[in-house]
């Protein structure tokens, strides 16, 4: 795998954003997490006047050999019905990048079907699905290794165009079970509490789920023998993403990873994305800085997860669509954070009593 | 005061809403919230299309006699202050009516400063403050008409314009403390547990304002000696509304209740906003059905409030401006659910496999 330059905000400016922020026209914090998230913007961003430009939206797509484990309500057709559906406008996700101004990018990087001639598809596609991995790894290194490179070339296109935030969103039957393995593995919680319905398994659908999940643990656990059962879990592990990742989750690492490199603003969306950006952060901790977390879902251990890395979401609506749609929606509230730094008046120039 | 003729939705249409939600192209329900305001909107519009014209935001200023005791960290001067700042476009709200498309009417019913002659500040004043509810009512029956029928004046004066969602918000120091008597005599929950820090009061400032409330709340009863004390917190009560409340207050109950008569959206935001729609459904319970609640922030008791009315709101962002911020934030969570009715494809038009 390909080495990542990220690097922390420098923390120099951190006092005098904060002063910025304090200084305007409200009483000190009454705008709450806008103000947090302005921090944030400014420090990624190295200014006191933040700007949002060209907001780009990655919509990648993959199928999963797990899926074959009957992990799923949604049958696995559903993954490339839905991609060609998305060319159409007529997606959640569509509607959401229009109502705030995203360039929607639709990638094909795993789906088991041939999409190579449908308009509005960038074909990306690295294999159709990957393998089982209740047998086997999901993927090789190699193919993890050109999932990595895909997202991140992705990410230069965006940034080539002036971009400077990004949202990434995924389509894949059955990529909730992947994510809960990781969060398994990567946040040392019991498997079960990391399993949930996915897109609306019933409990005996679930049941069916978390006994599939333990054995795939399980074999991975004798695949690895060449490492101790009771050091395995220690991060970082590309190991872990490879085996069980999906080509549209690890390219989602890949584009996380070099727009962090690249200091742009990534937008994180719910259960598969955050896991995502979990696996991200085993590999680089920084990468952390450059992530807006956009919507807490309902997927079971959706908010424990972002807990292991103390992330707050901006939005929590219940939803549980994929596609990036719960972070797309979360936007413009990352919109105001930034006007607030550059419309607001402060107290001097407002001229009112400053009452802290 | 006036009679308004406020009917809930009709009931009819409420099935073929949900069958037109549940066969969007998206596990069923996998839009959360989204969903469940997407029904209450259609609801009030009796429509599977709603739309959504010229959204307007009414900034009711006002000041309070109870602002005399010092239960506020500001001084009244700056509620003045801060209505000619918003003539200006730098305050919080001003930055989000931008952001969102609405039209601000900047309204003085109250303010204890002469504003007629500021360009920008419609001049509706009821009179300069209301009186000090710790020794006598805040203001006169007259003066309580009067405020609710200015509310419902500038409401159709929104109407006329085309606008069919209003949002409210406030500018009145002090006007937590009215408030908070309100969520307790209405809520029935004990004073103290409705109290809060305000913009920013410290511990023993906290603690002065329990005090002052809590012998307010004992001067009411004493003033409403022709009522058992036992029976004065049955509702409704206008002569609650009346006492205690602020002109602000009182023209925002108006606003909700020709607003919800004429078959409009409100769009409900903190603290006091969600008092007045406390005491609003005191006096018409099937009001509640046009209200969207925008934001629940950190005054203690918001949530309390909230439950009282079983009221879900959009956001959880920690804001505790005022001004009606928090609601204005939430507005493209609506415009998201509308265009989910409008632009999202069903099942059948996406050809994808219907797995539910």
């Amino acid at each position: 795998m390909r080495a990542f330059k990220i690097e922390s905000p420098e923390e120099g400016l951190r006092a005098e954003i904060q002063e910025k922020i304090d200084n305007l026209n409200k009483p000190k914090g009454s705008l709450g997490r806008l103000e947090t998230l302005a921090m944030q913007i400014c420090m990624v961003q190295q200014t006191l006047s933040p700007q949002l430009h060209h907001p780009c939206h990655l919509l990648l797509g993959g199928d999963h050999g797990i899926e074959h484990e009957g992990v799923s309500v949604s049958p696995r057709d559903v993954t490339w019905q839905q991609m060609i559906n998305f060319t159409h406008g007529g997606g959640g996700v569509n509607m959401f990048c229009r109502q705030h101004g995203f360039k929607l990018r639709i990638v094909d990087v795993g789906v088991d079907h041939d999409l190579s001639c449908v308009p509005g598809i960038l074909n990306r596609k690295i294999a159709y699905g990957t393998k089982n991995f209740l047998y086997e790894p999901a993927m090789s290194e190699e193919e993890f290794d050109k999932a990595i490179d895909t997202g991140a070339a992705l990410v230069d296109d965006c940034y080539a165009e002036g971009c400077n935030i990004l949202c990434i969103g995924e389509m894949g039957i059955a990529n909730t079970s992947p994510s809960s393995i990781w969060m398994h593995l990567f946040g040392q919680i019991p498997l079960d509490e990391c399993i949930g319905a996915g897109a609306g398994l019933n409990a005996p659908g679930i049941q069916h789920k978390k006994e599939v999940l333990h054995a795939a643990v399980e074999n991975y656990l004798t695949w690895r023998e060449d490492i101790s059962p009771s050091s395995f879990l220690l991060p970082p592990s590309s190991n872990i993403l490879r085996y069980f990742g999906g080509f549209e989750m690890v390219t989602a690492i890949g584009a996380m990873l070099r727009a962090a490199e690249r200091k742009m603003l990534v937008m994180v969306d719910g259960f598969i994305m955050t896991a995502c950006a979990l696996g991200a952060t085993q590999l680089y901790p920084q990468a952390l800085s450059y992530m807006i977390f956009g919507h807490c879902g309902d997927e079971s251990g959706h908010k424990r997860m972002l807990d292991l890395m103390h992330a707050e979401p901006l939005l929590h609506l219940g939803m549980r669509l994929g596609e990036g749609t719960g972070a797309l929606c979360s936007y413009p509230i990352i919109v105001s954070a930034v006007n607030m730094m550059n419309e607001m008046n402060n107290f001097e120039n407002a001229n009112i009593t400053k009452y802290f």
